[in-house]
Order: structure tokens, then sequence, then C-alpha cells
């Protein structure tokens, strides 16, 4: 296995400092990063059966299900993928490549099979409900995968143009791509460490929402990050000006596509 | 540990066949069902910090970590929160309970301090990266709970008078309750299975999407759990209603919220 951190050092590098409790048996789900280079070894289809049992093994709203993955693996079906998600490298060399979808569609003809006529699906809350189902599945999948040493990358430049992407995958009315994953296993020259993040006390509040939005201790600690990538930034500066609604890679006409879609109608 | 199911014992839970693959490694993912019965036992500090490390590994689009979680302890706080999420007795039991949050606000701090206007964050793109945030986060977190021995149930009713939960956890703009969640030991009294779920092949389509939008089968196998709650329904009927638009629990109101709150209005 490539990455073989302890959950105390995963800690110290998600912290910058020591853990003081015994973090026992959270190693893998500490020692994520994004892998962008995969070995070119592929992985069974009987491997993949267990990760997505553990994907429909998630919680969701009510048991209904609201979501669905399209592994895309015919070679240029992937590169047309790679092509519409930024032409990112990781979209094409993975060894299996998901678009994971909201998905009203299933449900929409189950209900109209039992003659209920499901039109509350364009409520803002089934457009959420998907959302978090498909996004629990998907983490649910991602933790399982690196419980055994493979690695993923998530792709959310499947948003960047969702109507081709509609075409190349088929998908019907009521769905849509929410976001892509590549999973493979790392290439031995995959160098992506783990990442800082925020203090936990920023992120986990008590009783009240209390944000300590002071970053200056984090550019410390991301700095280092930053200046790897020849970025000369701060994570205030470059998450900000991601913010400013002038950065949108195409993502800015997104409600549009959705309301076709008929997601967040009303 | 009240729950022992190795994963092929879950996998036939789940899909009603035996698994012809090794699952190795798969056991606690597999094994996840909401646990709504919790013991009067207490988990420390330290072991919520542990987990919470593990929601802040989670996938983040672009570092941005647009989430928080509140934890709600304080007795009267917790029953007024119960009372907001339809008196869900587990909301009252559990040893730990937490508010999971899209969170804006920090980003739109940091954005400004640096001197960029972050304008673009009603876009409904950032709408979307923040609930996906917030969902991986949590099933990280909920994924290292479950393999630890803990049992942990979502609160979609945390969405039921969301300007209520604000009140309550003083949230600021450009925040809002996406959901809830549960954290404690499950009671020996606890009875919940783990669930049947649609075919693998009704929710992983390859290449395109191809809906097999049959249930006869899935109601088979969904049928003793009905029964064992006293229900005479089927699958398709009882979600078929919960997306008639008429059992929103309040939630049909939830766009408005979104908008007040800065989200999903462009």
């Amino acid at each position: 296995m490539l990455f073989s951190e302890t959950a105390p050092e995963a800690w110290a590098s998600r912290y910058g400092s020591h853990p003081t409790q015994s973090l026992e048996g959270l190693d893998a789900f500490l020692r994520h990063r994004s892998v962008r280079r995969f070995a070119p070894v592929s992985i069974s289809e009987d491997t993949v059966a267990g990760l997505m049992a553990a994907a429909q093994s998630a919680s969701t709203s009510s048991n209904l299900q609201l979501w669905s993955a399209i592994s895309v693996q015919e070679p240029s079906r992937r590169a047309a993928m790679a092509e519409l998600c930024a032409d990112q490298k990781q979209v094409k060399d993975a060894a299996w490549f998901f678009a994971f979808c909201a998905d009203h569609y299933r449900l929409s003809m189950a209900a109209q099979k039992a003659g209920v006529d499901p039109k509350g699906l364009d409520y803002a809350e089934f457009g959420i409900m998907a959302i978090i189902d498909v996004a629990l599945a998907a983490e649910r999948f991602a933790c399982a995968a690196e419980a055994q040493g493979y690695g993923i990358c998530y792709i959310g430049a499947l948003r960047n143009q969702p109507a081709e992407v509609e075409r190349l995958l088929e998908l019907p009315h009521g769905t849509f791509g929410a976001f892509g994953m590549c999973l493979g296993v790392p290439a031995d020259s995959e160098t992506a460490r783990i990442k800082p993040r925020l203090k936990q006390s920023q992120v986990w509040f008590r009783e009240t929402y209390d944000a300590d939005v002071s970053v200056d201790e984090y550019e410390l600690r991301m700095k280092p990050t930053y200046e790897r990538r020849g970025m000369s930034t701060s994570w205030a500066s470059h998450s900000g000006i991601r913010a400013d609604g002038e950065h949108m890679t195409g993502r800015d006409v997104l409600l549009d596509y959705l309301h076709k879609q008929g997601f967040f109608l009303r």
C-alpha cells in the first residue's frame, strides 16, 4: 500500500499538532488524499461490486435511494468524458470512472406504476435529498475503497457541461450528474500529501454557531502546500477568488440546467 | 458490539442472495442501519474529536471546506432541538447530536478579509458544493463511528423548521442546517436490521443510463420489513406517496428559506 500513515501521523498533517488521544481504528479514515496519478493496474468487477454494496449500505432518506452510478469504461466514451471534465488526466487514467447522479427518475417511474403522481419531486427539498443521498453513497464507497488501499478522486468538473454529460450518458429527465469519481491503484509516482485543514474548533461548534473566522494560523500551515505547487497565494485569496463569481468554469448556468431536469423548481 | 454481521451476511440482507466474491475488510461498511435506540452511555470528547478528524479528512471541493457541525448537548437546547425534529426520540436520547450545516459564511468572511467580493456564492453551484461537502464529511464521520461499534442516525427532519433551527443555533447568513446526526452506543433493545436495497444492477449502470425500473423483485424482499412494522404497503406506494407533494412536513417552503440564506439564487 502506497500510503500508510497512521492516524496520529495523519492528524499531525491535518492539524499541525499531535493528538493527545488514541485514534485506534481511524487510520484509513484520516489518511485520505485525492489521487490523480494511477498505476496501469485494473480492479476487478467483483471488487467494485463490493464497494458498490458499501455505497448502497449508506443511509438514504426514507429508503428512497435517490441516486445512481454509471461506470464509464469504454475507451472512447471515457476519453469524451475526460474532455468534458476539464481534460483532467486522472479521469482518463483511472481503472474505473463513475458518474454519480442525483436520481428522481426511478422513484418517479415506481410511483406512477403504483398510481401516485410524483409531482412533489420538483421541490428544492427533493433536490437536496437526492444530492445528500448520492454524496453519502459515494463517500461510503470512497471510505471502503481507501480502507482496501485504493485511491479515489472526486470530479466536480462533471458539472461543467451537464447537458453534454447528459447526452454522453443518456441521462433521463429527473437525473443529473452530481460529480464524478476516479478509482484506481495509486501510482508509485503519486506524491499527494495529506492536506492541512482548518482547526477543528473552526468547523465544530458547541451549542451555537461561533465561527472563528481568523485563518492566520491556517495560512501558516497551508503555506508549504501552495509553495510546493509554485503558488504564492493564501487560502483566503485562493479560495475567495473561487467565490467571486468570475471563475465558474461554466457552472454559472447550472440552475437553468437543474430546472430543465426538474430540480429546484419550487 | 451489538451488531456483528459479516460482510457476506450483510450482503445477503441487502440483496437477498449470497455474494460470490470475497468482501474482506468491508464488514463495517456493509452492516449500517440507522440506530434509534441508544444506551444511556456517554462517548468522550476525545472520541468525537477523532471522528471529527475523519469528517475533516473527507474530500472537499477545492479545499473550500463549506460545512460546519454544531453539537447540541445542553439538555434544554437538546430538548428544543428534538421538538424541532418531529419529536424523534433518538434526537433526545443520543449521546451526541450534531447539526451538520452547509456553510458559506466562513469562506465569505475570509474572502472579504483578503479583499475579494464573494458574490458568486449565491449561484446554485455553490449551494451544491456546500451540500456535497457537508454530506461527504458526515458520511466519513458515520463510517468511522460505525467501524468503532457506535450507531448513528441521520435526521432529515432538521429541515422541517429551518428558521427555528437557525434561531436555536444562532446560524448566520450563508449557512443552513442540512441534516442532523445522532451518535451513541446502540441499546441492547435495538432491533434495527440491515435493510434490503434495490438490486445492484438497478443503481449501477454500465456506460449509459439504463434504469431497470421494475421493482417487483424488490417488493418481495421489502415485504417482511413492512410487515414487521405492521404496514401493508409496498416500496413503490410508500415511496411514491412521499413524492406526491402533499407530505412535505413543512419542507415545501424550503426554497424560500434557502433564498433568504443566500443559496440557490441564480
